[in-house]
């Protein structure tokens, strides 16, 4: 093995490149960035959550000298049980991230203190032969870093996911004196941030949500309803500045607003100066005018309590009329139809409802197009390589980084599984491994495949048939009538005809072939009568019991 | 019954309200606007379209004085076969429209030439006691118009599905004077297109179009494909004359491309001055930077050419190094994830893929929130209806509509399936009716209904499971071992442990239970069973066999 080489190894399948894990592997010394899951496509049903395929790491376990997390969203931290069930290295991340990763842990039984180290952004950190400089930046959590990872072949700069708010709601901006030493010492390659690659000019500051705030809650007479995520802390504390400076108060509801929150609070991440903050029970006893319910739920999800009130299902309180909900978000995507969904049902129980764009309540945390060539001019690599986005957004940025000079051989865009190899003098795609996914469906991990989803996807678009007899062994004639149920194909009770004329083939096949091939000739024949009669495919089965 | 009030009663479920039909009912004389069909959601598995419940005409077919079809679209034109077939009343549309629903009509054998009349825009037609103005309107398709619709009561401006382009493709822009006219006549109530009503400011024109079909042009030195609605004749038309502009020849590929764009060349809404139309094999003889394929898959739809191009599965040709793909499209609510993929897919398999936002290659055919304004302003009506859009979109549309001076109390937001209720003096808001949807599924029409929806959306999540037992009828003890099989649920082969646990389960509940119960008990244990062990909920179904 050459030992000048630095291995780059994008892990996850093909979704978001490097998102959710990032291998960088050096001889025998690897770093691993991230360990995040995946929520699934609309085509992966019953699945919960995806995680990246690591089987490639399977035999070096014992190489990884370090974790690096590099914020606290689920997407860079939700598999961190899965592999610190297999991997004993020490994880390394700021206080809010340490936090979450620690109840993460701490439910799975893996939580250990001495291997989770808590670092600030500002510290450096030797991990194996890597020096990792973590630097803050700007994203929809606090508390989140890029790397600046001084390895033997050079300086590589990790962005992590981060945008260039000049007027951050905490007034901490990405740190420009940090990136602009990096660029002064000589920067060997950058991975950066692709999300928004296909967005034109600069991300929004999460500052113009104070005014949409102002305009909202001016314009409500009766509740203020604001649905984010529960990571999104800086959207928290501009709620509680906009209620104190309209005379609410302010009740966070839902387990994870809360605890999340809390912890928040704790670390100094979140501030109640005028102690707007209160109890539900508080709350629910003022003034309809006087309150802020500050929730999850901004996807639609139907467990959140936004998604419970969408049905009138929640149980501590329900709308009520004059209403404003805020849903303080957008739409991940996939989730477009039922976030949609969601706000019109809001409607119909008589809420008002306001989103982005009828006032602009939500920025994204990432760079658009024009702070992602900012950041490049700033770190000037010598090598650039396009990470979280899907494939389009990384062939995007790579245009961008050639249209602000980094040369097109210079620029690597590769898929989760590829390893890219560093040089001080070049970057090269090599071997592809395994770089998939490992589908979580309840406790189950990995044991749901492709051949599984594709059942499922079946059975979801016709459903099943069920034909069950009984024949002599010694005869082969049948004993009883076929019996023929179905679940998810047709109405039954409308569907009579149907399942007389498919019992009569099954007999008439039963009679003409006295041979053992009757399942399959049953399959395919009912199969062929199905769709020739309502076009229609269910899964067959037939059962043959033998008397 | 009051012969002094104008029923309004839009139909089709919980989606764009009044889109797909339309019913106007004045004492015996019925007018119905529009014929559509809707596109199922994503959690509609299987459904493939959704008709409008016309059950409130059941008894008063004989009543029906016309129907008239505003444009082309599916979703005003995809349900006329259904309505056709229980309706005996002549269809009225301009001729691009009249020639979409002939070739509809002709495959169900229910065109009838008699009862499918032809008009222009700018043409006036009795029906019944209604004088029916129709005139021109800017949309997504050639041919489109808006409704004046003369009633004993007054007139009723329908504006159909309209944007407010100054410099359409067709140089044919909306009919502002017939509009002029109308608010000179005095207007009792406008009925106007809510689609963009959250969308800020005033849809780009089509003209931007040319400039990034220049650009994409230009960049290009191997083939260019261009992917777009079928119906969209005026971008084939941008796509022929930029090929020309840039000296290459057009094929279309594609039966519904092809099949639509003759019957536009043929009625004149689309010209080849320059005979840039070759055939497909002309097309693949000639010099890649010669050669534009003009197709549909915009939508990432599998069976369509682009989608199987995405896939390596197209037959004739397939893509190539050097392609560009030009999506000039926005993928329909819903449809997001499945474009993205398609996207991914054409850029992994070699192609450079340009979309907007990274060039403007499409626009809307539907006005936003100005322009929604500005035909407020110009009709000037006393009553306003906001229609086609979801419910979001009609509030917004409203709010708009009080912004420009129609009072509050002047404004009905309705579901579909509510009456409205209009006299020269007021609007309200009558009876609730059957307004829903009718699932289309294979070859069944409404045999559909949300049990079956509900399992198949079971079996999409956790499978099933049969359970198969014989059992002699007088011991009520067990003749074999149970046979338990499975689809969509486990992966069978890594799961031998769960299923022989499950085995055991079911001979210990016969054992237990000589009664006739043992269905139910064995459905409830091995359900609580599986979720217990793998949190999963599939299906279950046990057979009893009697011996």
């Amino acid at each position: 093995m050459n030992k000048k080489v630095l291995k780059i190894v994008p892990l996850g399948g093909l979704g978001e490149v490097g998102k959710n894990m990032m291998v960088l592997e050096y001889g025998r010394n690897i770093l691993i960035v991230d360990s995040g899951l995946m929520f699934p496509e609309n085509n992966m049903p019953g699945i919960d959550h995806i995680i990246p395929d690591f089987s490639y790491l399977n035999d070096k376990f014992d190489r990884v000298r370090g974790i690096v997390i590099t914020h606290g969203h689920e997407d860079h931290t939700g598999a961190i049980r899965h592999v610190a069930e297999q991997i004993d290295a020490p994880i390394y991340a700021t206080p809010l991230t340490c936090g979450l990763l620690e109840s993460k842990l701490r439910k799975a039984k893996l939580y250990d203190s001495d291997k989770l180290v808590q670092v600030n952004a500002g510290d450096s950190v030797d991990i194996g032969p890597f020096k990792v400089e973590f630097f803050h930046v700007c994203h929809s959590i606090p508390d989140a870093v890029g790397l600046g990872i001084t390895t033997p072949l050079g300086l590589v700069v990790h962005s992590g996911d981060f945008k260039l708010d000049q007027t951050p709601t905490d007034d901490w901006p990405t740190d420009f004196a940090k990136i602009g030493e990096f660029a002064g010492r000589g920067v060997l390659a950058l991975l950066s941030d692709s999300t928004n690659a296909d967005q034109p000019g600069w991300t929004p500051s999460e500052a113009i949500i104070d005014g949409a705030f102002d305009e909202a809650f001016r314009a409500a007479d009766g509740r203020v309803l604001v649905a984010t995520f529960a990571s999104l802390i800086s959207r928290v504390q501009q709620v509680i500045n906009a209620s104190y400076r309209h005379g609410r108060r302010v009740v966070l509801v839902g387990t994870s607003m809360v605890v999340n929150s809390k912890m928040a609070i704790k670390l100094g991440y979140l501030q109640d100066p005028n102690n707007v903050l209160v109890s539900l029970d508080q709350a629910l006893s003022l003034p309809k005018s006087k309150v802020t319910l500050m929730m999850t739920g901004s996807q639609g999800e139907p467990s959140s309590i936004l998604g419970r009130l969408a049905v009138g299902r929640n149980r501590r309180f329900d709308l009520e009329d004059g209403d404003t909900v805020i849903v303080s978000a957008h739409p991940i995507p996939g989730n477009e139809e039922v976030v949609s969904r969601t706000i019109n049902r809001l409607i119909q129980r008589g809420a008002k409802v306001i989103y982005d764009p009828l006032l602009p309540v939500h920025v994204s945390g990432h760079a658009n197009s024009e702070e992602q060539k900012q950041l490049i001019r700033m770190v000037k690599p010598k090598f650039f390589v396009p990470i979280h986005g899907e494939l389009r957004m990384l062939h995007a940025h790579a245009s961008l980084a050639q249209q602000v000079g980094v040369p097109s051989n210079n620029v690597a865009v590769v898929e989760n599984g590829t390893i890219l190899e560093l040089t001080s003098e070049s970057l090269t795609i090599g071997d592809r491994i395994p770089g998939g996914y490992v589908y979580i469906d309840g406790t189950g991990v990995g044991d749901i495949g492709p051949q599984v989803l594709r059942e499922r996807d079946r059975l979801s678009r016709d459903g099943f048939v069920i034909v069950n007899m009984m024949i002599d062994v010694e005869t082969r004639e049948l004993l009883n009538i076929p019996e023929i149920t179905s679940r998810g194909f047709v109405y039954v009770r409308d569907s009579e005809q149907l399942f007389l004329q498919a019992r009569e083939k099954v007999v008439s096949i039963v009679k003409d072939n006295p041979d053992n091939k009757i399942v399959s000739k049953v399959e395919k024949s009912l199969s062929d009568f199905f769709y020739k009669e309502i076009r229609r495919r269910p899964i067959i089965c037939v059962l043959v019991n033998e008397v």
